[in-house]
């Protein structure tokens, strides 16, 4: 059976010794998601098929326009590339005057505004949390994210981000041509199942971590945010302000911390 | 001296042996860059600092708001992480009804867009070259490419994009947080050299093609596109479509062909 994350192609390879091979290739999908709220188209994606409704909470939570379980009365996937999340009764649509949203590339989480003061949603730092990681659990999270990872991987282009307890187990793994999706889906399972937020929670993603994955890591609560790549200046000072632990290059037996390394329990030596 | 692009941090390390090191960082910089036509603001950009002119204008191409050198009258970059851009007199922008950008974030190239439909440019397919480049060449441009990186390199989080001629002969390379941004740099340099289009190019990008890298290389005409990493299905069939070579995971000695394998000359067996 065909996974929906996963297109085939018949190309030619050319293998290291020179022959060429005319074989079927797996290729992850990219296919456009209208997300709408409403009856207003509020933002398209480019992502990777599955999961959608979480996809589409997982971005409204991360743009601030919803906050509980309770705002969400319905979410319907439509055949055709569409979503509609309808808000509970009550719930207001607000955008701010500069949060314009339009079509979203498969890596991008904060398109749409127009001005440079409107990237930034204004959630709340952090609150001074006891959560905390030893070394040991962190340096066990990539391989238990890459376990969990679906035959995907061999695509060579997906990113995953998983979203960990800080005492190590793994609550949940997402994968999407875009960062920034994996990372509503990651987010947006917990809010349908009313956990945000979460405090005792540590986000990994595959990639490198932009200043965008910070701020939904943010939107969520989530106290660390680990990245198995390099992360943006911006991204540093976005954590550094947000009271959040940032974790780069998490690579065992090493790893670089850019803030609050208070969170991270060095073994004694 | 410091370079523009890379900025510096001091972290906590945790080495292989488990000892600390307090030490500094070096990290890509991720700012917004406002582009503005006229006085509209037309995007903002999360790009790494470096050649704005450049991204700003290879942003208009890709984006079908210019064609010509001689339809761009004048760029300022201000001080304010903004650039202006000013058409010719007589060159009006015009923007489809649902052609409106916002912000974009440091891996998007197609954001601000309210439809799915508006998410292709109309741009014409490659029309028949004899543009062709042989394997043993083929192979030599991820070396050369690396070779022409900055120090950039090391900070782990940076695209390349590299402009070659079909014979192997290297024209540019641009750097930049995101990978948008760096395609868009190397086709607005020879977009401000009045060099368009580029018939007889090849653009090699260092991580994935998704299908906004394939439009973009065919705003700038370019017939052959490689990557490092691997394309999407959206970008396979655009590229087939758009009478585009792609050419995927080109890591001597192997490499894939998705589309139009007319334009690589195998080497006789």
């Amino acid at each position: 059976m065909k996974e929906r994350g996963i297109g085939s192609e018949k190309i030619i390879r050319r293998k290291g010794d020179g022959e060429l091979e005319y074989r079927p290739d797996d290729l992850t999908v990219e296919e456009p998601l209208e997300i709408r709220v409403g009856r207003k188209v509020l933002a398209t994606t480019m992502r990777t098929p599955g999961h959608d409704d979480e996809l589409a909470v997982g971005f409204l939570v991360s743009e601030a326009i919803v906050r509980n379980r309770e705002e969400v009365a319905q979410i319907v996937k439509n055949d055709d590339n569409t979503v509609d999340v309808e808000l509970a009764p009550g719930v207001k649509l607000k955008l701010n005057s500069a949060q314009r949203f339009g079509t979203i590339s498969s890596s991008c989480g904060i398109c749409g505004k127009t001005s440079i003061e409107a990237i930034r949603q204004n959630f709340p730092a952090i609150e001074s949390t006891n959560a905390r990681i030893d070394v040991q659990t962190l340096l066990s999270l990539p391989a238990l994210l890459q376990k969990h990872q679906n035959d995907f991987g061999r695509t060579g282009g997906i990113h995953a981000a998983g979203l960990f307890e800080v005492d190590g187990e793994l609550r949940i793994v997402r994968e999407d041509i875009g960062r920034h999706n994996a990372v509503d889906k990651a987010i947006g399972r917990p809010f349908l199942d009313g956990l945000l937020p979460l405090d005792r929670h540590l986000l990994l993603v595959s990639g490198r971590a932009s200043f965008e994955i910070l701020q939904k890591a943010l939107a969520a609560g989530i106290p660390i945010v680990a990245a198995v790549s390099a992360p943006s200046t911006l991204a540093v000072s976005f954590a550094r302000e947000s009271n959040q632990t940032l974790i780069g290059f998490l690579r065992p037996p090493s790893f670089n911390v850019y803030s609050h390394v208070e969170r991270v329990v060095m073994e004694e030596r």
